[in-house]
């Protein structure tokens, strides 16, 4: 472990059991669609979100804005929402893909107890436009290194995430009355998870299997 | 550190000495330009690469495709794609800016040892569809996790990474030959740094500063 004066005064050096655990953290991280219902702890989710600021971004614009979704109001705009998107997606399976579908948790919106809609503000001042002129995606991009910096932060702390994407992203800026140059990103579940696995949920479903049998890379 | 029949077996609780030590590799972990030329030690490459086979993934999908840019020839067109995007992007400042901006290292290019260009594939039959449905982006933020996995690993490794943006995502796809439903998200420069900072290059040269002022989140 390195300590606080050492981080700002040397370059640290991550040993070998760092870097092992930082495997098993990678591992373990799950997308985590059941949740216990008791709230995080005081400070918890603001210390998550004041990491997540370290997340890398387009020249350093730091575009990310989360919105805690916390209203009984909003959160039944949010699960409206869902339920739409979701009813929608099924319409597009046939027989037992169809049935699996239906069977699947496809998010935690009934339980987590915080919730955060992430948005990438599309017009920041903030960086001088560096980098983005032509990759305007690059701020949503950056956004989504906040989500996974969060997370994995997150998941180190026994915290569980579960993004949820079946969304109408524009409809959702409205319901939440958030600026109109905020571009929807994903919506966060988070809790302490029911159960803890170190394969997909969707592996142990029966709906996808993770594979490791294509090449890493190909070469030019 | 958990060893690994214990990561199969039962889920690993990560204690206060590695959450610290985590918090210190996202405050490390720098967007570098400045390479040194030596070559990254056989296997490590291809290590980062599975542990990046890792992050999150809409549906499952694993839509992430990595292209080892490793010719002079497909180098070479790499660096004239980056000329004419930087060339035009000086043309959008002027004055003081654009003088800053004329002295900015933006890529490492020249020196990076290993380079990578990454691709989302639009159209993945993995997955089958799920979460995407509303939001097909979902896939390009999906291999933005990959990448950002590959970041904290190789930072980890003491492997420096920097992220090139100024391209025509249009034509390196066509420069590099891949097929046409692969969507160019990242240029990745790897290597061993020059230095190591904990301040942002874009920090220390004045372009932009990381901001700690506006709140977290707001509330709905």
């Amino acid at each position: 472990m390195v300590s606080e004066s050492d981080t700002r005064c040397l370059p640290p050096r991550f040993g070998a059991a760092f870097q092992a655990e930082l495997e098993t953290l990678l591992a373990w991280r799950r997308d985590v669609r059941r949740f216990r219902r008791d709230a995080l702890p005081a400070g918890m989710l603001e210390h998550l979100l004041a990491l997540a600021e370290l997340a890398p971004s387009v020249g350093l614009s730091q575009p990310w804005r989360f919105v805690r979704v916390a209203s009984p109001e909003a959160r039944a705009k949010v699960r409206t929402n869902f339920a739409a998107a979701n009813a929608e997606a099924l319409g597009d399976y046939a027989g037992e893909r169809a049935a699996l579908y239906a069977r699947l948790k496809l998010s935690g919106l009934d339980d987590a107890p915080e919730q955060l809609a992430v948005f990438a503000e599309a017009e920041p001042e903030q960086g001088h436009g560096l980098g983005r002129r032509t990759m305007p995606e690059t701020l949503q991009y950056s956004t989504v290194c906040a989500v996974h910096t969060l997370w994995l932060a997150a998941r180190a702390a026994g915290v569980g995430l579960g993004w949820v994407s079946i969304l109408d992203p524009e409809s959702l800026g409205a319901d939440l009355d958030v600026p109109e140059s905020w571009c929807f990103v994903a919506y966060l579940c988070l809790g302490y998870p029911q159960e803890e696995h170190e394969d997909p949920e969707l592996a142990r479903r029966g709906w996808e299997t993770r594979r490791g049998d294509r090449p890493l890379f190909v070469t030019r």
